[in-house]
């Protein structure tokens, strides 16, 4: 294992800090390959528990698994105009199917052979709605087929010059739902749904909270009717977009031909949605929570929820100890809680210490010889607060003090998001707030397309959402916070990932 | 839905009937995709479960997931000279990164950008040694970060020209084991306890038999010291491969230069392992099962386990045998069983039975109005067997029943392949016996290379493996079937997928 090394501030640089809170948790790694990451266990865990709670919440509303190619012919890409412009610039592309001997040897030993060039490339996998479709219009053929409500767990990739680990990268690991309905209302209601879905887990798993509402035309998936998203403010005040859900209309089918027929026997096109969420999330979690001493981690989704570090001198104390920690992680394990005990001998408690909090596990009990005396153990957060516990009763008390750490987490980012947040601001205010310490701005939108670009290239800032009603304040904004016509719709702004 | 047709009889076209099961019991479909299937949701489900079986093996061994790139820069898979030479015809290579527009419309609107193009092509993992063992590389310094036990599940790409739905595709998902040992004979027992998680799986949960044992040089993993296999007899009497595990002695330590400092101080490579099974197990448990009315799927593994069909003439009768139908569900449910309560009106009984007999469901509980009056349902086993059941503990005779119907599947099957296995052969009738039924032939082999391809090219069979002890004959031979000289070891020869 790589020695441990001191976390950058985040007050020094956010974005250094970011790196090695990644890299000393050990969620993930850089790769040999440009722009991909390995991701580590500690990282992939925390994923698989992401996906677990995500998967049951897909199935709990209808919606079942399949799998479709990695990879998608060129034409198909094409057959959606707005689809197509919109990842030209970002896919990669599978020319060849054999390698050929050069004669040389080590590095160039081999080349593409220029016999397997293949008629038709094949675009891998951007997103997948032009494949996915492509198989709907063979499985559906009349009203009784619908809605057909799928999902996707897979890798998908976009070829992007700027990679940051988790948040940016050029493959990374996401779910796809792709549905299929009768009518646009359907199809909207199920995209409302699945931002609802994307929301519980968002804020109740990873106590992260969320604004939602509607992207703005220049914002929207390329190919949607209406894309919404959730947006999350990180902790150097940049939004984070962490989730989305489109309402597709029928541009894909009509693209792909998906007809139905309909009961009174008539031919309809059906309206698709598609909402996606990524290891993405990973990045979010880790900056939404995580603090100078490395990761902090929700307890709900925590790969280790709890470690025992037993403490000792003597063999004796040594024997103590670690037989009340091993009893002790019997009772929690049992309990349903992820538990380690680290009975490392290379290691003094205080680097124990150190590596647990680097990972982020939010509760450590402490055992020395002088707890086993009194029947107890010391609990410490990794939020901070030490408090001794009774070993009789152990499993509830440490249930509570997860439950409180999970609550705690999800207030504290909360009332960081809104003391960052400002309402109803003038040109002048925004300009400031923007060139300041950031934030979301609320503020009112004309629509135009040329004001939004402006104020873009002007403060770097973009419309988030255009909030949902729950978000919005009490006061309809009147005029556009930057030209000043009539407003149209309050929008939220910021600087983003 | 596509309308259900008729499954095509396994004695008059195996082959056939092998598509029309996958395609009625809709596991999986054609894309437009060469080569490259849709795993749909009955087929992805049951791989769901096979994942979730394994995986806790894989884990309860040790074992810890992560994710490594999609992607392999050219040259790495270079740098193992064997290697590169097996997978060299049948790798898909990204070489460019963007799109242009070409001013056509239509299909031809795009093509790959020549200025993207990359400086050094990337190869689509056609599995992941040389990726994985360059970040062991990083991670391991000394012997205390040895075992390495690593786990991925993944998609991969090898480019076939023959595919068939699950047996051989250009995408397939699998789990691909990489582990990294301090010493030879650990490197060995990783590989051997993994082959026999492997049969425990195939055996106790597919109900599917295997042969143990080691591959000969010429069919060996392309970069290993030594592959063991797993091989199952299909109905056609074909085997097949169904997994198989590879101690890749320090080549690709010495490739990708895996050294760790030992306890003494020294610096050694280290000895890998890598061990992989994938969804062409689902094609294995197809051929081992079904039957001419379509799937036949073990219980454990079956995405449904039961299904409730309902039986009713009047609305009256439509209201009672539904509301049993409700509790029998909801008691099944509640004791872990996966059930579904087929309540269609749009389709009467023997429909009903149809399709869920083509998709495998290993019992099917039928409710009437009798039924209901005598307190009964009426148990119908897919594999034949029609009995009344009390609804009174219908939870414990459902899982008395599946235990049945899953242990039977597995003696039937090793029956099957004990019946087409023969040994200790002569030439004439390993001759006959390959262009008869086909099967298992034990005999003995010289070793030789050479006599092995003459025998393929004869008989079309291969050596499957040199099997393990408890497979072996109960007196060793003494001399090739073939060639006459001394044999050095029993093997297994049969014609295969």
């Amino acid at each position: 294992m790589a020695q441990a090394q001191k976390i950058t501030p985040r007050a020094k640089d956010f974005s250094e800090w970011y790196n090695d809170v990644v890299m000393q948790a050990e969620l993930a790694d850089y790769s040999p390959v440009r722009g991909c990451m390995v991701i580590r266990p500690h990282g992939y865990r925390l994923w698989e528990l992401m996906q677990r709670a995500l998967d049951d919440m897909f199935k709990a509303t209808g919606h079942e698994n399949a799998y479709f190619p990695l990879f998608i012919p060129m034409s198909f890409l094409a057959k959606e105009a707005e689809h197509v412009e919109g990842f030209a610039k970002e896919v990669a592309l599978v020319t060849h199917t054999r390698l050929k001997a050069t004669g040389k040897t080590g590095a160039q030993a081999v080349m593409p052979d220029p016999e397997s060039a293949l008629e038709e490339p094949l675009v891998v996998r951007p997103t997948s709605e032009t494949i996915i479709y492509a198989m709907f219009a063979k499985w559906i053929q009349s009203y009784r087929d619908l809605p057909l409500l799928m999902n996707q767990w897979c890798n998908i990739v976009r070829w992007e010059l700027r990679t940051r680990l988790f948040l940016r990268t050029t493959e990374f690991l996401w779910q796809e739902g792709h549905t299929a309905h009768a009518t646009e209302a359907e199809a909207e209601a199920e995209a409302r749904q699945m931002l609802g879905v994307y929301r519980t887990f968002q804020e109740d798993w990873m106590a992260m909270p969320v604004i939602t509402g509607r992207k703005t035309e220049s914002e929207k998936f390329a190919g949607a009717l209406r894309t919404y998203a959730l947006e999350a403010l990180m902790q150097d005040n940049k939004a984070l977009q962490a989730g989305t859900s489109h309402n597709l209309g029928q541009n894909f089918a009509k693209a792909f031909n998906v007809q139905y027929q309909t009961a009174a026997g008539g031919l309809e096109y059906v309206w698709n949605t598609s909402w996606g969420v990524s290891t993405r999330m990973i990045g979010g979690l880790v900056m939404t929570h995580s603090d100078d001493n490395g990761l902090v981690c929700p307890p709900k989704l925590a790969p280790v929820q709890v470690v025992i570090v037993p403490i000792w001198k003597s063999e004796e104390e040594r024997g103590q100890v670690l037989g009340v920690g091993d009893k002790v992680k019997a009772e929690l394990a049992k309990a349903g809680i992820r538990v380690q005990l680290d009975s490392r001998d290379s290691l003094k408690p205080g680097a124990k210490y150190f590596e647990w909090e680097a990972k982020g596990v939010p509760l450590r009990l402490e055992i020395g010889p002088r707890d086993v005396a009194a029947g107890q153990v010391m609990t410490a957060r990794r939020t901070g607060g030490k408090a001794p516990a009774k070993l009789e009763g152990i499993g509830g008390a440490v249930i509570k003090h997860l439950d409180e750490i999970q609550a705690a987490l999800f207030q504290v980012a909360k009332d960081r998001r809104e003391a960052h947040s400002i309402r109803g601001v003038t040109k002048q205010q925004f300009l400031e707030f923007m060139k300041g310490t950031g934030g979301f701005a609320y503020g009112g939108f004309c629509g135009s397309p040329a004001c939004e670009a402006e104020i873009k290239q002007h403060t770097g800032a973009t419309v988030r959402v255009l909030p949902d009603p729950e978000f919005r304040s009490a006061e309809a904004p009147k005029t556009c916070l930057w030209c000043g016509k009539p407003s149209v719709a309050e929008a939220v702004w910021a600087q983003a990932y």
